[in-house]
């Protein structure tokens, strides 16, 4: 039959499309919505394979590496939790430089699995410092450090740790630790280059930048990840790389998500052929420029603030901002969403009511982000809370003049 | 199979969604596209008729009319030709108020297909005045005019003509002619009253205010319209109501429209049961509220202005703006579409070039308008328009105030 | 919001997939359907030209023309009305070959509009005889005959009329009528070349071969009737190709089905590009053969038999069968429906009851057919109607050797 | 961009719909499929959180349970290892009645995680005997053996293994271990009974008789499971139940995959509302009566034959079939999708070549599966497999009859 189930939503509804806002999922344009609607096949049809093949090819332009791929239906959390489990044994230690409250979950990852963790203290609004890594690492004479892993996006602040940077820092210490580097939120945002900056293994999921779905995540893994995986000792099955590379899709244990792919397809032509990835970064640097003024305008009367401090590690793909004292983010949030259907991200772990997110990555444009800002500025009146006027203004001029 | 094809954009492409501030085809929400996307069936198929007799149901609520309605697979153009032709003879009068483009549009379709046109003279920025009206029926002794033809939102000019005083005048003066409404860009967007106001003939389409795509229109037909019809000459087949009332579904000479008939359901759902009818005219109203406030404050400066002069015949589905003296409309919306990814409506007829149209019609909120006035006075900055800066900023106090 | 509309069967439903076993609208490919999903654009806006543009190119080379493509928002009814309408005058006299239902109702359909109809009559089982066209037209020496009217493929009859073999007639008796074709369930089915066989005006539509939901339909028109064209004074609008010449679109009073387009865009390149029209033609031809084969067999214990008793006219797109004496084919096909899901085409017109169809077209396979013979089988023992058993067997090996 | 993808095939395509008699993924509808197109939100947006909820209700009624659901955004492997790691711990004895390839695969998992592993042998042909469970289970005194580990529905095999029969087994001889039930290709398409047979932990997954593409699985846990979980020491985190119950959703250690829900909340209108669950079980009774009817008719020339010799253990949703001596099973399955587009399920392990299964589950309908049969009947022709001929004809008098 041909009948489908009302949504009965549990608000009364705006109308028109509804801004996401949030960082992540992100905005999925329609064309890949509609490919994953495609009727499921096979996945060792040779049509199907076809299309996964293709897949892999691109995906690895977008992680810029001619190393390997290893994917899982899973969301970010159990790309994570592969990367450890593939590459290292009980007991064995990793360093986490200390971002906020993804940096954090990963470290607790790390524990509840049975690693030992040692964190680069840092202020979340100004990132984590590099020499501060360095200094770990060389303390580290006896390489007891088995993983360098590290929030290439921390969305939870805004903020972009540099993983090129941390790569030198390893070098000019001579330390062997594999680097891994966390890029859910900022691969297809902004660059991020696996086999120059030489990452060994690299998380990534569907549903940020690559525009799809939650559904699979993934690992690029080099040949020296490749290697630390044939020592490691710790127990795994469904997420185990060895299994892996005895299928002929090289991942996946058991059943493959066909209908992602699908959407995979369409999303890396959108990326790779249509706009061009150099493209696709430059729009969101664009974009995020915009966000940032305006939220600098905003703060100009006691308002919200950007919660980056350090303008070097701003990152392009989400913007924390920092509310008022005695305000809560969570009160204007829901203002957005109730009375102009614009879904903001909300602050997470101890920055909860404190922080709230805008999100401007995926499918996204000028006049996308100039209603989101919108209505964050019509929802602050509505809050009472304080902030210069005139913030949309202000991004509309940074537009205009980067158009 | 089941690859798609890709479109291959004609023009360099901006990413994230396409803002549709173009007056009609509509804002068309993704639960009634996909609902055009379910497979057909056969149009006698009992499953297909509960939908069928469901739709016609709820169209009547939204034209208020317990009267009838006859479809047509055409476009509102094909629902004004078969006004005429169904309720007309070759040789009758009909009399017509000027609005602008598509009242003479009508009065030309009348001319072609042999009817003898009556136009009542009005300023397009003013709208035609009632008394004018009247006195032209007032003169009509011998009753020769057997139909006015009444454009009740002239989007060329983003005017309303208020259809219920047109009605007072012809009772006024005792003037039997029938009274036809051409309701194709206000229905479902601003209040209309089919039974209350007397209208006989009311011409609809699909591609409006029902966000729907464009592919059926329609006439809402009263009994004395009927009782016209039994007496009225004019060769037709395709549009021919006796044809119609011979076959189940009361309408469709030839095959029925299955899939557009799935989105009608839903976008009826959508308006009747979600929204509430009387809830989207108050959200037209609040939209429309919103653009006039930002183009008043643009004008300021030499800027762009109003094309309606007349506050009581402002529409709240479409606004029409006139550029400075020597700037090119056109110019502007292409800096839109191809900049902002904005896709404004063009002046039609002698106001090519002079003015451009913001469509605030269909599935549409306060950010998607914010998002469109913004790319607009970009384009403005960016087309060297002059113009008072901070338009957008005024109808976000608008929309703040009135949320 | 994102909710849909629930389709509330009307009937105890069947699960799986309706096999749409009726001649139109026929099976649509997914990938078409989800085309028809993309969101709307302006139909002047530079990316939706390029669409527009290559599905005219496109839809030449299926109709092998190089002359006049006009379009109609309108189903197949519109387009007879527009190829009379546009080319013939008050009065004329049109020659049509009976063909079935389809044939009597273009016949009406002039009547209606003020033309003069001289039949070629013909048994509906055997189809029109060529030698009687001729001889009528050899009879009308004063050429008062304006056009030839012939349905290509008499869906009512599953009957084939040679249209290559009507233009020979004429060329032996040098008529100067117009030789117009309704090619509405042929064209993409099987083979029609409309300048090779000198078709001065043939009619078509979205819903058969096309393979898309109803909504357009199109004369191909020759430069012939484009002269015969400028010559009518029949009083149109709406189907005016005057009216459209001026247009961008050369087609198209009032707006453009987008939707449809994005479709017909994607069924296009299934047929010319993945498939290619020949292999289209032959896979229509050997799925034809199997049902024919199927039905001849049931036939043996006074089953239900072929419609058409003459080979040379049997039709690829369609079958009809014509019940036993005392079995009424509107009981079968219920019991097709409701029970196996299975949607058969009913006799039209004076064969309401004594008649129901097959339809083979469009996006269909072997395994489809073999479905929907099964189901066909299964119901004539379901409602008690005599047959050979096996058909669906004999269908097997037809397709087993021919695939 | 209103762009998609284009499919290219990899082999010389046939048109039609592909019939997917492949057991898993399974038949979606296109309802479903659609639903899974709508646009994203945030996963704690109260519009998600009321599909979720509804979600969880609904899946517990097919579950037939009041207890607990945990999902992860995983494969059914994934919740094979959920439902390991989560109660037990290290070096554990678990007790594995062998079905086939799936039972072995879950003890080879239990392996390589760490787990000690005791299998109860069995001829796959006839399944395994609940005699020799209770056997071992009352030879295990010392109540080493801390969970059962059973698969309801042996896919490879084509056979059921009844659960309520092993918990009666174990109640008999009141061993304590936790009774596990895979329950992948099973749920939805025939009984089961969480809570009145007394599962712990039963394994689902959501690309089979849910009939949604692949994506999402899950564990029903009892309170005797949870209780077990909190003496659990395994290390794990992303499947971790512990670190899910501190959440809103109480499951999915990370994002939600929101698009799922929306399939999943209408396969469930579908399968609860529209057609009734045992309806359901029903259909697919009937549906497999007709393909095993078909293969035994088909052996009777040394033809291809049931698998499964034990008709007590045949499988509703799957059938395999053993090919006779010297002929590739795989071979015939590559006529199948080549000549006819039906995709038919291999042989695993090692029944690779000599198997090939037909699913016979999910959104089906007679007619889909007489097609198929079809087209296994055409290829065991063109390939040269001996058969006796005929057996669709006799599938087709089973559903006759019991239509």
């Amino acid at each position: 039959m041909d009948g489908s189930t009302p949504h009965k939503p549990a608000r009364p509804t705006a109308r028109g499309r509804l801004f996401f806002a949030n960082p992540g999922p992100t905005n999925i344009p329609d064309s890949v919505l509609l490919a994953t609607a495609r009727a499921s096949m096979d996945f060792n049809d040779p049509n199907f394979l076809a299309v996964y093949d293709a897949c892999v090819a691109g995906l690895k332009k977008v992680l810029k590496t001619e190393q390997h791929i290893f994917f899982y239906t899973a969301s970010g959390h159990g790309a994570w939790e592969a990367s450890l489990v593939n590459t290292l044994s009980p007991g064995d230690l990793v360093l986490i430089p200390e971002t906020g409250y993804f940096s954090d979950s990963w470290a607790k990852m790390c524990g509840t699995l049975g690693f030992e963790v040692q964190m680069v203290a840092a202020d979340w609004r100004r990132g984590c410092d590099i020499a501060a890594i360095e200094a770990a690492l060389a303390a580290d004479t006896q390489h007891r450090i088995k993983a360098v892993c590290a929030v290439h996006n921390e969305t939870a602040a805004g903020t972009r740790l540099p993983i090129e940077q941390i790569r030198a820092a390893m070098d000019r210490v001579n330390h062997p630790a594999l680097l891994m580097a966390d890029t859910i939120s900022s691969l297809g945002s902004y660059d991020f280059r696996m086999d120059e900056w030489g990452v060994d293994v690299c998380v990534g999921g569907s549903q940020k930048g690559l525009m799809l779905p939650t559904g699979f995540s993934f690992n690029g893994a080099s040949e020296k990840a490749l290697a630390a995986h044939r020592a490691s000792t710790h127990p795994r099955h469904y997420f185990d790389w060895t299994e892996m590379l005895g299928r002929r899709h090289k991942s996946f244990v058991g059943t493959v998500p066909i209908t992602l792919f699908y959407g995979l397809q369409e999303s890396l032509r959108l990326m790779l052929e249509e706009e061009g990835l150099e493209n696709v970064f430059a729009r969101h640097a664009r974009l995020a420029a915009g966000v940032r003024a305006a939220v600098q305008h905003w703060s100009g009367n006691n308002g919200p603030q950007l919660f980056c401090q350090n303008p070097e590690r701003w990152s392009d793909s989400v913007t924390a901002i920092l509310m008022p004292e005695g305000h809560n983010a969570d009160d204007l949030r829901r203002v957005a969403l109730e009375r102009f259907n614009v879904s903001l991200g909300g602050g997470l772990g101890k920055l909860g009511g404190r922080v709230f997110r805008i999100g401007h990555l995926g499918d996204l444009n000028e006049p996308m982000v100039i209603g989101a800002l919108g209505a964050v500025e019509m929802a602050m009146e509505i809050a009472g809370v304080p902030h210069a006027k005139g913030g949309v203004q202000v991004a509309l001029e940074v537009y205009a003049k980067s158009a």
